[in-house]
């Protein structure tokens, strides 16, 4: 089996992590910064050294390629993100890319001969931390939002839209540039797993058959609000109460509707939100994903049927969003089985609960991803971290899928 | 029995209801902003019509002062404040102000004698809403609070100082027209219920007979932030589910201590705040009040004996601030016992759940407040209410009182 260059992978990594670095570690690279823009000119540097063409797209999405053997052929593509959330680490989004680079890197070195065109992809603005919402340029490439919706989204925090952002970027390419079925053929993304399973099992190798549902509400308890000096406690209608019984009983209806469920109650708004005022107001949201969709059905059913009324506050809620699982292409898949298993690396097959620009990708492309373990199962957070040798193994089951794509595609 | 003139308390609270109307109703009259600067000017143009002398000290406190019979007697002040909290409404402090300066415009217009000098006070910063915390200026007159560390208090949302907003307002007098207890024998507080209980007994009249003590701590559960989608349930350390948790108890467990306790979890944060990520930190507030100091003693112990982990989450806590439950002085009791008696008015005695610069006054000199009804037992909101009629029995209630105190006293 073929293997990339461990030192040389590292070097990928530690260089990347000076953009947008935060003393005592970790990275804030937000989508289309300054830290953003430096990191996305190394790759650049890097690519062209490597003699590959570097394009973008209209939404600034960069493709570097390097030709194939037979004229023709589609380009395989592999990639990821290198922007970041506030206080992010070194690996998520970054790896994918970086991996990706060592791959082709490899493969050109080496003299490595692909019949396919090979192309390592940067997708702008994966995280959504800076211009909601996330995947919005993979969304945008695939129709899922408008690019005139896209472009009019202000900053958080600030009052730059992301179509400010993006003209003033540079980095600005032809739409005809845009990720697509006839010039492309096959999609891969590694990544880190952002959860603790490979690691708790001891595994090396994520292999991901696909992106689990979702849904994401919020639940919403309006009570009245009174001074908490003078109003007598029976009669309250505390929203905050009501609140606090909900998330208990949610974890006691959801937690029984399947092993592997996940649910979370992430954020919490209360008004008026003044130690002596009783709350009349609750908002609080419930994400939860499961693989199976038939699960996510009965999370759907556990809100619908919450009490309307609890301790003398309403209680309503409202739907958001959500997904329905995607199964990546089963080919594809078998080529990073294969190449773990050539490569001698314990692996499992899971689904990814997070999103990621593969699932989108994969509606019009053969796609799979492959993850690596985090340590202590953390991302989104500075102290995110795979080790050498998982981010080399990860390159190196990438780089034997890819050849074993290439000859079968 | 002596009375007041209905038409013109409801005049009085019609007219200083403009300022810092809302439309759709009530004020927001923030401490020391224009519109209770002009509130403070019709309030002076009105005491001056009527003959009294208009002093105000080095904290704007105002004082207006009717002179007595007598020669050399000290004065027996009444009052309240002209600032209200944001969105707030027509009633709180406002009326006591009021109510005190209609009493007055009775005794001079109906040539009442009394022996005492009266005095209509006006407190200034009663809210702390502007600038934290309430009852600034009693505090500072009665040295809870140096007056250096309050004037450089910056106003919430904003950068003025208190010390400059003072100094701007062209409302700053001398520290010697301090209220005190040599020039002062007695002081009077009406004021609005703030709570439904005068309204659901059916009855007129609060006779306060002091302010409740209460304990203010901050609950804090850390746990440990993870991917809403990616980190097993079962694995998971979530800061508020904890935080629920705990709510609840608080409630089944401080409920049992005394039937009239109340406690209030009325302010959380969590972080990071996010639908996707995992709370690793929340903290909630708990206000509790009682009359009886061995209540407060007990909740206090419910607190220390909260479990130190729940959920995976380390449960600490951080002691505010408390206040001893205050008795107000009897004879003063007596007096507003007397007239609501003597005008055949309902009226029970009660504690007042909520903090009053009565409170302060009442620790150098003999204090009391009464209370009137307020409408769905709601204050510090536009909807704010209490009838002409309660508005009009509260100030013949002060009225009487004060003809009983200047005779006995």
């Amino acid at each position: 089996m073929l293997t990339t260059d461990k030192d040389r992978m590292s070097e990928k990594i530690t260089k990347f992590s000076e953009y947008g670095a935060l003393k005592g570690g970790g990275i804030t690279r937000l989508s289309l910064s300054e830290s953003a823009l430096a990191a996305r000119t190394e790759f650049k540097k890097r690519a062209e050294a490597l003699g590959m063409t570097v394009e973008t797209d209209d939404v600034a999405n960069i493709y570097a390629t390097y030709p194939g053997t037979e004229e023709g052929l589609p380009r395989i593509v592999m990639g990821s993100h290198l922007d970041s959330v506030r206080t992010g680490g070194n690996y998520d989004g970054v790896y994918g890319v970086l991996s990706s680079l060592e791959v082709a890197e490899t493969i050109i070195k080496s003299g490595i001969k692909l019949r396919h065109p090979i192309t390592v992809m940067v997708w702008t603005n994966e995280e959504g931390a800076r211009f909601g919402p996330a995947m919005m340029c993979s969304g945008i490439v695939m129709n899922k939002f408008t690019k005139e919706k896209m472009y009019s989204v202000v900053e958080t925090g600030g009052t730059v839209t992301f179509g400010e952002a993006l003209a003033a970027s540079g980095w600005v390419g032809d739409e005809k540039n845009r990720l697509n079925n006839k010039d492309y053929c096959a999609y891969f993304e590694p990544h880190i797993e952002q959860g603790p399973v490979l690691e708790d099992e001891g595994l090396e190798i994520g292999v991901v058959e696909g992106v689990v549902g979702m849904v994401n509400y919020d639940i919403i308890l309006e009570g009245v609000a009174c001074h908490a000096g003078t109003f007598p406690q029976n009669k309250r209608k505390d929203a905050l109460r009501a609140a606090s019984k909900i998330v208990l009983d949610l974890w006691d209806k959801l937690s029984v509707l399947a092993p592997d469920i996940v649910f979370t109650t992430g954020e919490i708004h209360c008004k008026p939100n003044v130690h002596t005022i009783v709350p009349n107001y609750v908002k609080f949201s419930l994400d939860s994903r499961h693989k199976d969709m038939d699960v996510i059905a009965e999370v759907v059913k556990v809100i619908e049927n919450l009490p309307k009324e609890i301790y003398g506050c309403k209680l309503s809620y409202e739907e958001h969003w959500g997904r329905k699982t995607i199964r990546f292409n089963d080919k594809m898949i078998e080529y990073v089985e294969n190449a773990a298993e050539g490569l001698g690396y314990s692996y499992k097959h899971m689904y990814s609960g997070a999103g990621h620009d593969a699932q989108y990708v994969s509606e019009i492309l053969p796609a799979v991803m492959l993850f690596i373990p985090s340590k202590d199962g953390l991302s989104h957070t500075v102290v995110e971290y795979s080790t050498p040798d998982q981010c080399w193994h990860g390159a190196n089951v990438l780089l034997n899928a890819l050849v074993e794509a290439d000859s079968k595609l």
